[in-house]
């Protein structure tokens, strides 16, 4: 499948299940998003927990209780067959990582789609920005902080932030770009010393892949959609389902109807 | 004059020869301006000089030749008598720091008023956000850089900056705030080290005054409106007046009116 595929071609690549890996820079202009897939008995406290939390936590869609569709991101849209991958978790270990979860769909699970930075990174593509984990094709250096979400119910746990080396001026320039999309972590969280988060080693990143950060640059934090995993992780629900990291949900969304002005 | 004093009560004490220093926090909802006044043979050069340096050097408003008033900024504005302290330079030196111009005016000159970053330093207090130099009762430190401006006819020099230490969320929420007012030098030009811009030493600035950077702080510079007097010392023209730094022409504009969203 060429990265710049239609959404289209996309989706029905990934329903066969002959695309089932990382979706970056695939229909890319279209919204992606963070999959988390709950029975309603702790859905409640996971919505809470996303509003408590909205910078690694933005709500694009919640479903009806054991309803697979997703009228709202996509008149099509079968949340059980349309993740090129997932991962399936009880009490808080990841079980399975199949490419279909329709055998595991039940009628009190509640879908949870939450932004993902793949829509601001490509505005900051679009601004001339570069971004070397694109350019390397590289997964985004991921790293857990000592930023502690607020908790409710028994999600709890640390910020996770995705972590871009950019020079001064792109920084600031980012900073602009990335504040125009709050439903998609919107502006950084840090910017410059690690240390002061928590990130004790730049080139061990906890999700994701190591990207070098140069003398001229300074590593730039945003809030990452890997947070609830963290959290489930802390949780150790009977029963849960996510996307594998950067094997998102395409959307019908338009990155650029997610733009705040 | 108290600080938070009216319009109507700082020009009148400005134009009485009453208050006769620096404007920050005079009048504080009111739009200040940084102010050159050039014979008419280098207006058109320094007005391209402003069109190609528009963070330093963003234009409020330019007078017709020979006219001391300012209409577009202020129905009764008399730019002889309206700036607490100016500096008038023959040759590129200051020969004279007058309290009103009067007597040096002439039918040839042009004044040109720049925004000045006291407009965008309101909105951040506003915001919560505070500046150490504000709090300690400080001019803000300004350095040369190494960041050449653009030329037009004899202007000419190095980019001036400002600079305020904040901690990394605030910074953030500084360049967001700051990105409203491009007439008043709008996002900072650098944020990090120093010496990536040509400054050596943060506790020597070359106008205003020194102010601590703590440990898990930024140093974060906006461009300047020093910075065409600084392009003043080196063009050298035969006769300028300009305001001293930190006494303002203040104007009826609101600051409020300058945010672009």
């Amino acid at each position: 499948m060429p990265t710049a595929s239609s959404l289209t071609e996309a989706r029905a690549a990934i329903r066969a299940g002959t695309w089932v890996r990382h979706t970056s820079g695939v229909a890319d202009d279209h919204v992606q998003g963070n999959v988390v897939i709950l029975p309603q008995a702790l859905a409640d406290d996971f919505l809470r927990y996303c509003q408590r939390n909205p910078k690694p936590c933005p709500v694009l869609a919640v479903s009806e209780v054991g309803v697979p569709m997703l009228a709202q991101l996509g008149a099509d849209i079968d949340i059980r067959t349309d993740v090129p991958r997932y991962r399936v978790w009880r009490h808080g270990e990841v079980v399975d990582e199949p490419t279909d979860v329709t055998r595991y769909w039940r009628d009190d699970l509640v879908t949870f789609v939450l932004g993902c930075s793949f829509s601001f990174e490509q505005a900051l593509l679009d601004s001339g920005l570069a971004l070397r984990h694109v350019s390397e094709g590289k997964n985004v250096a991921m790293y857990r902080t000592n930023i502690e979400t607020a908790a409710a119910g028994p999600f709890q746990g640390p910020m996770v932030v995705s972590m871009r080396p950019l020079r001064a001026a792109a920084a600031i320039r980012a900073i602009q770009i990335t504040s125009r999309f709050p439903h998609v972590h919107g502006a950084p969280v840090h910017i410059g010393d690690p240390a002061l988060i928590g990130i004790r080693e730049l080139t061990r990143p906890d999700y994701g892949d190591a990207v070098d950060v140069l003398p001229d640059e300074l590593p730039v934090f945003w809030a990452c959609g890997v947070t609830p995993q963290a959290a489930i992780t802390q949780a150790r629900p009977e029963f849960c389902i996510t996307h594998a990291p950067g094997a998102m949900l395409i959307t019908d969304l338009l990155n650029h109807q997610l733009a705040s002005f």
